[in-house]
């Protein structure tokens, strides 16, 4: 009982904290996406193509969050963009406060959209707002078309779904009309791009998703 | 801080059960494997070939661990085993009282072999005992070779690792010897088999392993 207390109390602060941040990323006209997926599902591929694509036309920041390790960070920081490394040392999720103090070393006012990359996990992070103003779930191919249902907290929570390494359908049991269908149970507002960050297949919406 | 020490005591408390599961299972001459893997890495899939392969020779039981749906546990139950699903309502994680209350649906005197699939999560699980025997780590070609670095704990507390999905390994970035070194700078004492449970190539490995 004790527990679930504790836990009630660590959101209420994480959603004011998270409210704060909502209100500081207003006031820089900054555009936040918080990046949600098992591990493996492509994030930082997906992440380094966009920076690619858009770095000309927007100035863009990243809040990378990882259990261990900032190799992501590295990948990143490649791309000649501001990074910022959270490294949760065994904890499964961004949260709020960890965001705040990590985009103190960013300079707001000279980023247009900050990514915040989460912590590979479909579970945790999805009850944890940092202030985005989307959050966007992704998922790959070669996991399971029913992960909607098996995961739905983090499906109804999610503004976009991106269904990455469409280059691997025909090799991998994975229908795509079921797994929207799933989705759509859980979250009928859900906007869904279908891509491939490894060949660039559909990733044009992608950006579209993020400019508009 | 308060929060520190709840969680030191769920996780005390957990050790006390899980060396009771210990016990029982022992005193049933059972022998236990705790599935731990990422969504999607095909878990249920491999216990589905494993439970055909070796289900003449041997009884086996399964505890299914899901944060929503009861999809798993119908699948394995088609394979005419006992099967007892566990649902998390948005939990984690298992944990050993939840295994210990679902083991009561089981004559264990009836099983010579558990598998207990836990919930899809690279991280959380790997804190929790469940009084298994060996601790597997599922990972699929499709995730990147970097995740033993990114989820070490994972990778310290289990004593195989199945890397699964190796008829993908043509059409993705995925480096088995980078993989398998990675894993080893974390835990020396790793044992590994390759395999894809859809070919059925290399399974073999994996059926011995459980067997031996």
């Amino acid at each position: 009982m004790s527990v679930v207390t504790v836990e009630r109390k660590i959101l209420q602060k994480n959603d004011e904290i998270a409210a704060e941040l909502r209100q500081l990323f207003k006031k820089n006209n900054l555009k936040t996406f918080n990046l949600l997926s098992s591990p493996g599902s492509g994030k930082t591929t997906l992440l380094e193509r966009t920076i690619d694509h858009l770095k000309e036309r927007i100035r863009i920041g990243v809040v990378e969050g990882d259990v261990q390790t900032d190799n992501d960070a590295q990948r990143i920081a490649a791309h000649d963009i501001p990074v910022v490394q959270i490294i949760t040392n065994g904890g499964c999720h961004l949260d709020a406060p960890l965001v705040r103090d990590a985009i103190t070393r960013l300079d707001l006012t000279a980023i247009d959209i900050l990514f915040i990359e989460n912590v590979g996990n479909l579970v945790c992070p999805a009850s944890y707002d940092l202030g985005e103003d989307k959050k966007v779930v992704i998922v790959s191919t070669t996991e399971g078309d029913d992960k909607p249902l098996k995961y739905p907290k983090m499906f109804r929570v999610a503004n976009a779904c991106i269904l990455n390494k469409m280059d691997l359908l025909p090799y991998v049991d994975f229908d795509p009309v079921s797994f929207r269908k799933n989705a759509q149970k859980i979250n009928p507002e859900l906007i869904f791009i279908d891509l491939s960050a490894k060949t660039g297949d559909g990733i044009g919406a992608w950006f579209e998703y993020v400019m508009s």
